[in-house]
């Protein structure tokens, strides 16, 4: 099955599809803008860090286009140290994406390292010149002959997990829903307003990020996960969270408990 | 007056501590986790941009550190386009923040320039090759006699401000009250009682950020900036807070209004 997501080969999100997808063709794209505007219809893309947080293209991009979330992936990240040099002592420079330097903090301080920030895992591993390595899946090491592992489970802590949503494939059942709530303007307790909507019908929320509008400092739109099935009273949260904001269902979708 | 900012020259933090000092020494320094570390009482930090967000670096280490916020400085953001080369057409790459090339998105897909992440906008300048631009200031081009401003004004949206916090000033009466709430459990409808405390001391939420723990998936804290005196309402609300959350009272300032 073709589907797009974020290359090159032997980043993360290609171990995550490969986890999930019985017969994967990957589509490798090189932002996670590309793999939403790809003309393959399925695709897959991180949501969430453990260390680092919401991923915030892909939140901005499920609010800016039509892609229904069909899933949820969760894989463990254990970063390796990758590199051309022999010893850790020559390395001057660690190069990895942004995500990736803010979950191996502990390690690049102690060691005393330069950062340099790349578009993703696997380019950091391509990009490698003398004195530096690269912070990466141990698959992105096997790609490239010149280099090899010089360290390995070099995040900060092993409750490392990236959440990934599967869009546009079946839907099915579900335990959890995701909204993106626009309330077009701000009056002093609208947030906690909107969140009695949940709580006064009984569902609990698992994740709220709350994101620029783009339209000026302090206009904010906020990206909601729900524990619910899809029943009456996801329903009638909804209605009532109407009467506060614009409401966008992104869809509805199992938790993975795989881990 | 000595004051640690983010380098190198040229940045817009640098601008907008020129802004804010009368007599700015500056000691640059090369990431946002080093200006909290250096042996410089005051520092000046961004918090904010209206277009991406809250700045993911400076919150978590407001959490993990002891530093006071004693002022907001606002500055408007407006990148110019700057390059060896002589026409756009030359300019198959870009270079910058990953922010600024947030800030930038309807230009870059419209030129269809591939993107280059930099620590830094004045970095991106420093690090031009043959065939591309930076995303900087209009001052980052002044520092560096083989660039040109190609293009300026070159951001989404004229409306793009950030928001820098001074860290350890003098501390005067103030409008805004910043906190960090760490609720160490999860239940149904936490966040929500936790705003009531706020909305029933009737207390405005100027801005609110959720951010992982670093503890594991779907562990939270709050980062909050309440509109408040330093006065009888905000000692209430925290006294509500505490029987919900660990309260950290990062400081009390004023609203920047000079745009």
């Amino acid at each position: 099955m073709k589907v797009a997501l974020l290359g090159p080969e032997g980043t993360y999100t290609h171990q995550a599809a490969e986890k999930y997808f019985q017969d994967l063709e990957p589509e490798f794209c090189s932002t996670i803008e590309e793999v939403f505007k790809s003309d393959v219809d399925k695709k897959l893309v991180p949501i969430e860090n453990s260390l680092g947080g919401g991923v915030k293209d892909t939140i901005d991009l499920l609010r800016q286009r039509e892609e229904k979330i069909s899933a949820e992936v969760k894989l463990p990240i254990r970063h390796a140290l990758i590199s051309g040099e022999e010893e850790i002592s020559d390395v001057k420079t660690v190069r990895s994406h942004p995500q990736a330097l803010s979950q191996c903090r502990e390690f690049i301080e102690e060691h005393d390292l330069e950062k340099k920030e790349e578009s993703s895992t696997a380019a950091a591993v391509e990009n490698l010149e003398s004195g530096e390595a690269a912070l990466a899946s141990k698959v992105a090491a096997e790609v490239n002959e010149e280099v090899h592992i010089l360290d390995e489970n070099v995040q900060d802590d092993d409750s490392n997990v990236t959440r990934f949503f599967v869009l546009n494939g079946e839907t099915s059942e579900g335990e959890k829903t995701s909204l993106i709530l626009e309330p077009g303007e701000d009056r002093p307790g609208l947030l906690g307003s909107m969140l009695s909507c949940f709580s006064g019908h009984g569902i609990n929320l698992a994740h709220i990020q709350s994101r620029p509008t783009r339209e000026g400092l302090g206009e904010y739109y906020f990206y909601v996960e729900a524990e619910t099935g899809r029943g009456e009273n996801l329903d009638k949260a909804k209605k009532c969270l109407e009467t506060y904001a614009e409401v966008r269902d992104l869809g509805t979708y199992m938790e993975d408990d795989s881990q």
